[in-house]
């Protein structure tokens, strides 16, 4: 890659992570049209379902400076016809000379992309900063590819001392209102919010995303509430029509995760209290945490997490911390199970 | 303040902070001196009890370029005659012109040093960036003056649901080599270190500073063990000759801080357990604390905190983030007991 089509690849990716939590089924894809000078002529990222992939939008952008010109983009464009037509033909139709992919498509459906376009004559490179654009946006519809299944982003807020709530039950609220504002963000980067029915029960939570002023925004990801004994009231605010709902009776986590993806979720925020997150966390099925720590104390209440079955500390279970940040007066830790550390995965190569 | 003395003023708080931990019963003082022009032509700290002060140490460097020129000091130069002579004294004597000082003596013994300065023709400016100085390597000192106990900090490390031992008492290491290596550097900058009886017996710590070959360093701090029962063995770690050790039979928390300002003692870490440090959070005598947190989940196993005879969110006790950084894979939280966040102090003033 030159330095252009790097900081392409970068503005790419945050393409990408802009449409998280709308395009799903499809991958949230981001794509940069450089022209021959390696300025930037166009930007796309993944429509909703049936709306134009990345691609098409920048080279509609870019016009006819793209010909002769390099698209960078997240994924390998697609080749087959779809709810839209192949992306590779229409870079090959606005005569591109290159084409610089992160991530080579990983489904049979739509690959054959970067074949398409070197029949056509174009310089291809496939794996361009690949563990990058894996472990961004992509990594849910990634996870989804892999394990047929969805991502799961388990966000917490604890006090200091890993407490959800006092020994009372009460726990609004453990943190001030940044961190509760990031939640909304989390929420709308996903398809679906989901609880146990003790959280819908304890807290009656409505779950949508707000906006700063406190309204539900226009696109709400899939309510889910897990709820074996059917012990959530019609009158739960979970219930209402803000948003649309699912009640699973799934004896599992795993079971849970499969009827979820049937329903065309990719990327789901794990809100339910303890017992839940222990049950995911137990059964190896969390791919990301988010936990809003506060700066109390409280010495006693309810603990974060639930029995895991661990007695020793080394059988602990380890995560990765990614990234730390200050919102407000907490602070937001944020992590990835260890099984998504290992860098370029399996097709690896490139850049 | 010019540009440059502001200048000053940060590396004069530097310069404090390095000597934090060796100057007790003194202030860990920071001085720079600058010329005539501005240019810094000294710098100085406060040197073990019977050594130069800041300003003495300062001067000597600058030697005649001090003439006209501007001392720059964290804390207002004395005016008796201790272990070493008056500090105002050798200020005037070396014919400064002017002399900028963050925090005014709070001692009515030390004190009179900026009227004495001013009695001689110098211009001074008291109470410059006052807060910050108060709150970084003189804060200890300045919990001695207003409240004739040790000032506390308070270590732990957790995983991030707030264990610090798994369910079968085993915790070694939770956090990894980046995190150990903290701890010796915050055992350097205090005069002492607690532990209880029940974690002197549990771990069998030595208590020592160490370097990162694992030899003990030369300067240690006294080691303390609250042990009103007598259950330590003198065969324990704690009591070997790395360093001195101060067994305690004190009925509270108070009652050992107390014996330890006694012993000129004015920073204290604290490094007990979850019982011993609920003591001294529920009697408010934690001043700051720093929290490593660990990666890691144990869904059960000792909590951070014993109890703190707190049933309600609303009666958490709060603490105040006052940074964050990442040690190796592991965060450390830096807190303040919300006892000390209010800006300059009660003689504030200048700048």
């Amino acid at each position: 890659m030159t330095p252009a089509e790097q900081a392409a690849m970068a503005r790419a990716r945050e393409l990408g992570l802009r449409v998280l939590g709308t395009t799903s089924p499809n991958p949230p894809v981001g794509a940069v049209l450089l022209d021959a000078a390696g300025t930037v002529v166009g930007e796309g990222a993944t429509s909703p379902p049936g709306g134009p992939h990345a691609e098409v939008q920048a080279l509609a952008q870019a016009g006819e400076r793209a010909r002769g010109g390099t698209a960078v983009v997240t994924l390998e464009p697609c080749a087959h016809t779809g709810r839209t037509g192949p992306c590779a033909d229409a870079l090959v139709a606005a005569g591109v000379a290159r084409v610089v992919v992160a991530v080579p498509e990983p489904t049979r459906l739509a690959g054959g992309g970067a074949a398409r376009l070197r029949a056509a004559g174009i310089d291809v490179e496939l794996g361009a900063e690949q563990a990058e654009a894996e472990l961004g946006a992509l990594a849910a519809w990634l996870t989804g590819v892999t394990e047929h299944r969805p991502h799961v982003v388990w966000k917490v807020a604890s006090t200091l001392d890993g407490r959800v709530a006092a020994a009372d039950g009460t726990s609004r609220w453990i943190t001030g209102p940044e961190a509760r504002a990031e939640v909304h963000r989390l929420r709308a980067g996903c398809d679906a919010v989901l609880v146990g029915s003790g959280t819908a029960l304890a807290d009656d939570p409505q779950l949508t995303v707000r906006d700063a002023e406190g309204r539900n925004v226009e696109r709400q990801p899939l309510r889910v509430v897990l709820d074996r004994r059917g012990r959530v009231p019609a009158t739960a605010r979970v219930h209402d029509d803000a948003a649309p709902t699912h009640v699973s009776r799934a004896a599992d986590p795993a079971a849970l995760l499969a009827e979820l993806h049937d329903r065309d979720v990719r990327r789901v925020l794990l809100e339910g209290g303890p017992t839940l997150a222990a049950a995911f966390l137990a059964a190896g099925l969390v791919d990301e945490a988010v936990v809003h720590v506060a700066p109390q104390l409280l010495g006693a209440g309810t603990p974060l997490v639930g029995d895991l079955g661990i007695s020793t500390i080394t059988s602990a279970l380890h995560l990765h911390v990614t990234d730390v940040t200050r919102l407000g007066g907490d602070v937001q830790i944020r992590l990835r199970s260890t099984r998504h550390t290992g860098g370029p995965g399996p097709t690896g190569g490139g850049s």
